[in-house]
């Protein structure tokens, strides 16, 4: 028996292939169904289940279409009819199939808890959510909206995601958790990015139209970030998890705290008393005593200064928080 | 065909009219039988679920109640019963189909993305989970608690909106995508609120009897925000998404940030700073070079500095949120 | 008829008793089928539900097993195989009694809205997904990990809770609401922990292994409260709603804010001003007209002045904040 902890599940394959886009889904397909008889081996209580949802389909969109029918149907939209649609979607547009690998391959590289491509196709509601949407979608610029619609409103009861069938969403997609998430009607979501739970791309509720976020390939959105307004977050920016973000955020910045715009005024406050901190006790000898009006080692304080002139000019964030967190930090070493 | 985006639906009916409330829910109920009808032509996929749900009903509370039952229904709280107890509670007020009436009515009007009444009735598991809490709430005065108690936890399950039936919510309600929404035993809301998703009306933990927010007519909360313990929130207000709300908020004032009152710390810590700014400027000339120790235009902020104390003595936070804001953008320009 | 309010509810027992482990689990289980007795009398359309789910079967285990079969089954994972799960794995363990014990007096003794223990088994989600969990966290250390995540999957579905199997949970614990609470792989919660829904015991995303938060003993986290990082929260700490909490968290501490270090952000903020401010009047006559440059009561602010510098030195944060609160109070009166 191995030690706690081991999962003995094989390592994902590299990342960069010289492998076709079918050879890749057939690839992934050919793992999935790998997985599942090892657990149907292992666990004889799933045995069925995995038959049912994975052994018994010949492709990844039958099984994707058994599984979500199962998942979504009610007692007034039967599970036969989803079956049928979500297959005939998954079959006309061979770009879901793509898409949905490349999701499960982005579960598998940036969720350490994800342990095996059956584990996020069989368990993970974000990854289900996200397939149903992709075809909703679809229906929606098809101009069947009222079957759009229903669709998004049963992925909302099952699965806590609401994402309104007109939105545009790319390819690599983690939604992980996944509970919570709401994404309105005219926003965008590039590539390879990744959503935790709870986080909304919403509106600012003063317009309406063109009134939802765009986000930029590579962005990671953290846990409970609220994102309103038709502002432009940049690619490979992060978003701290219980940000409020109101404003365009460029590539590869980090953005924190609530409002997000906190950080340039809490920035700012502590660079100002600062300021007058340094000015003051290098021109004041009666107060240069630190043990009488502070706690600051002077000569640090007076680096940190110039360091948070600089970040600021430069509106680096990410510097301008380093440098904040250092100053605090030495001061209660 | 239309051009992407133009929804072919009619325009909702002027909220000012002179019928009776017996006509205007004659007539929000034919128009949903319109829709109906007009989208089970268009997509016979959906024709027998608009069928059973919609237009086999001789009324909104007998489709109301079978579609709440068929949603809230479990092996062990059968549709027929839950069918049973909506239609006579229904039956028994009719003020819960004025309510129901306006709640569809606040929809159609605030929310851009609704696109037809029953688009609301069918899809909205906000509208869904209020209508079903106003029959918890009927049978919760009636002493009938087990089984308002079993409804308020088959509405938490099934649409993730956790409303305890003692609760008092008056119409013309939106609760817009509603994952989330928790509100507590002794909370009171007014007519015509808006409330996002995650929104908590809770209370601070510290206390038992009345010890939830009571919200105003017309208030706005916004996604994700907090409002804890015996609160008032006067009406008209706007509580800013993400914000933590544990203070009475004036009618017609917005608030936001975490917590609520951050703004009055926030405010006047950059008041404190710009005031030594300016006063330490027009005094001490050897440090009234702005390249020196600010970015402030000297003039600019003497004028902010003023506004700001005004905004302070008159406590409209308002006011000082918008000098502020211009602070940092003039700041930034 | 008693006056509104009034539950007609047995008060919950002396929560020190002489008792045995075995008696207290026996005096609860007959607790709840007497209050199910009661229920069903008064309440004829509960009877059959209540006489399935409490009222046939002969011990908490039984009842709880066909309870969570029933709430957690689907089409491909049936009720049947459920019940035989749960029950086998709390006859294997007489500790998942006891802790299901735990959780149900902690409902009742620490949730003013909980009305009875019946109450609490049938219709707390928080409850119901916690007991679900344990059993999940049996099979995740039996190595039965397909099946474990199975179940954590539909506990995510049905409960909107997302608990990975591999957290480590005390006994005692109340989940209040629970939507949308997750809990991370390598967390660890301690005994006669309450945790409000929306809470996320969550990974920064930086590193694998062991890398989610430890919560101590006694600990209250509010709402929408998001701890991020192998961080560890003392026993007895409360962490207010809407916290983003990145670092340690001393014993029987407040923390409060986004991030939650903030409040030492804050807290230096207006130190560091009030300390120019205060040695700025005593040293420079012109200056000292508080009505020209500010509000504060110099006598009031030196007081408050020194005990901040204390509180700092001292790290008291519910000193700090309440010093803050009471100077912005005297200086708004």
């Amino acid at each position: 028996m191995p030690p706690e902890g081991e999962l003995r599940y094989p390592p994902p394959p590299p990342t960069e292939s010289t492998t076709t886009i079918d050879e890749e889904a057939g690839w992934v397909w050919a793992q999935i169904k790998a997985e599942a008889r090892r657990d149907a081996e292992a666990e004889p209580a799933l045995a069925s289940y995995l038959y049912s949802t994975i052994l018994s389909h010949s492709s990844l969109e039958r099984s994707l279409a058994f599984h979500l029918g199962n998942k979504l149907c009610s007692s007034t939209l039967l599970s036969t009819l989803l079956y049928d649609l979500f297959l005939n979607t998954f079959t006309s547009d061979p770009g879901l199939r793509v898409a949905a690998v490349a999701d499960l391959r982005a579960a598998r590289a940036r969720d350490p808890a994800c342990v095996s491509f059956s584990h996020c196709l069989l368990n993970y509601k974000g990854f289900l959510a996200c397939q149903a949407h992709r075809v909703a979608h679809k229906l929606w610029n098809q101009s069947r909206r009222p079957l759009a619609l229903a669709l998004h409103s049963r992925i909302s009861d099952v699965f806590a995601v609401d994402i309104h069938p007109a939105a545009k969403i790319g390819k690599g997609i983690l939604f992980d958790h996944a509970t919570g998430v709401v994404i309105g009607e005219t926003a965008v979501i590039g590539n390879n990015v990744s959503i935790l739970h709870h986080v909304t791309l919403g509106g600012t509720g003063k317009a309406s139209g063109d009134r939802h976020p765009k986000i930029g390939d590579g962005v990671l959105i953290g846990a409970g970030a609220t994102i309103l307004g038709n502002v432009k977050i940049g690619e490979g920016a992060k978003i701290g998890a219980g940000s409020v973000v109101l404003i365009d955020v460029p590539p590869r910045t980090t953005t924190v705290g609530n409002p997000a715009r906190l950080y340039y005024l809490i920035g700012f406050a502590p660079y100002l008393s600062l300021g007058w901190y340094c000015s003051y006790f290098t021109n004041n000898a009666p107060y240069s005593n630190p043990n009488a009006y502070g706690y600051y080692d002077l000569k640090k304080s007076l680096i940190s200064f110039k360091q948070m002139k600089q970040a600021l000019k430069s509106k680096c964030i990410e510097q301008m928080v380093e440098i904040m967190e250092g100053m605090w930090e030495s001061n209660e070493a």
